[in-house]
């Protein structure tokens, strides 16, 4: 099999958000999330390939040349395997309480990528975003959670909604903020839903009225902030801690 | 005062390693960057803006074209403002004991960057990086701590010597392994020196036999690993919490 013009013209117009709303389709580059793709239940539309080996272990993968692989990728340095695959839906099912974490309008792709990857290490596999977080199908998130969001649902869902619904399965809003109580001091149970703002703006108001605990970071005099997925993973360790004392 | 064609040459070779060490000088770009570069004792070399407001209020200001200070940035858009700054040179004082991390072949510059970050809202001021560590002067580095770099003290030593030299002054190594004792259930006391491994190469073996202490940080099955800035954000937020115990 080969790949046309069109095949690569499509396969380079998914580096904009544009085109992957159109065609519900997105990509993931590199052996690791190529594999990682493969290992999941996501349709995957099409696998491109410049590694001989690689083309004929696996039917699917088209051959490309360097320079067709070069015009598809969004690497700096491309990878020889990119993927295809369809955006997935997930039905939202918190009637058996799973761990969540809400995503408040992180803009930043990497910040994303990584606090995806983190909440996998921790077991959290729901991820709720407000519409004003960057999409998790944006290369740049896809390359940073390394292949830990084929093993996440991730959803998104406009603010006011999404604090509805959690609250109506009787979950407790837990937020980030810089008045808060030492995160390591607060009594949290398995349905406090972690929520991690943006690194500028934080939490939005919004989402602000709507926290039930309010924690903090406790640091030293003189440092300014934290990184957004710095932040996160070190709450996410705190409540994988505490959640897990109530097993 | 103009930039001379040679000025802007310079300050562009600064994006090399090679120059760097030649000229011993490096680069801060940004608003917020120059800002902390200011306000921080380190020496600045000179001062390039495109800004006409900010080159009338800092005498030491060179007023630069857009086109000079394209020629001169590392970022994809060129900020208003940029500082040369000379290579500091830190006397290690460990006497006093004070709270140190040791960075260990730390090879990307974003995670050495927010690293240094981390360490600063922690009060870990003194960083010590073997020398396969990649430099603090790297400007994705300096870009990354945010200008938290210019209240630490970061130090390069050769891995022997380094261990050598905080096992003289009595420090214990503290170091994240696969299969270590779970980080919140360790006796983490002030003379632990906190010991980072690079991402894809965990902490080399020569300082792994001179760990005092091997930790994990406890997941969940089916993940497979965390960012190397997250893993050591969440230790420093543990050995924070017990060094603070300890006073």
């Amino acid at each position: 099999m080969q790949a046309s013009k069109n095949d690569i013209k499509f396969v380079r117009s998914l580096g904009q958000k544009k085109f992957r709303q159109e065609s519900q389709c997105f990509i993931a580059e590199g052996l690791k999330l190529v594999q990682e793709a493969l290992k999941s239940d996501w349709t995957i539309v099409s696998i491109y390939t410049t590694d001989d080996d690689f083309a004929m272990a696996n039917a699917q993968a088209i051959r490309v040349s360097t320079n067709e692989m070069e015009s598809m990728t969004q690497l700096n340095s491309p990878s020889p395997y990119l993927v295809v695959l369809r955006m997935p839906s997930f039905d939202l099912e918190l009637t058996s309480l799973p761990r969540i974490c809400i995503l408040d309008g992180i803009q930043d792709p990497g910040n994303l990528g990584t606090i995806i990857r983190t909440a996998d290490w921790f077991g959290i596999r729901h991820l709720l975003c407000t519409t004003n977080t960057v999409e998790f199908t944006n290369p740049k998130v896809i390359q940073a959670t390394m292949g830990s969001v084929f093993r996440c649902q991730i959803h998104c869902i406009p603010t006011a909604q999404l604090i509805e619904l959690v609250k109506q399965h009787h979950y407790q809003l837990a937020g980030a903020v810089l008045d808060g109580e030492p995160a390591y001091q607060c009594n949290v149970h398995p349905q406090h839903a972690l929520v991690i703002g943006s690194e500028s703006h934080g939490i939005s108001e919004q989402m602000q009225d709507a926290l039930d605990l309010r924690i903090t970071i406790a640091g030293e005099e003189g440092a300014e902030s934290l990184n957004a997925s710095i932040a996160a993973g070190i709450l996410m360790a705190e409540f994988h801690r505490k959640w897990t004392l109530h097993l």
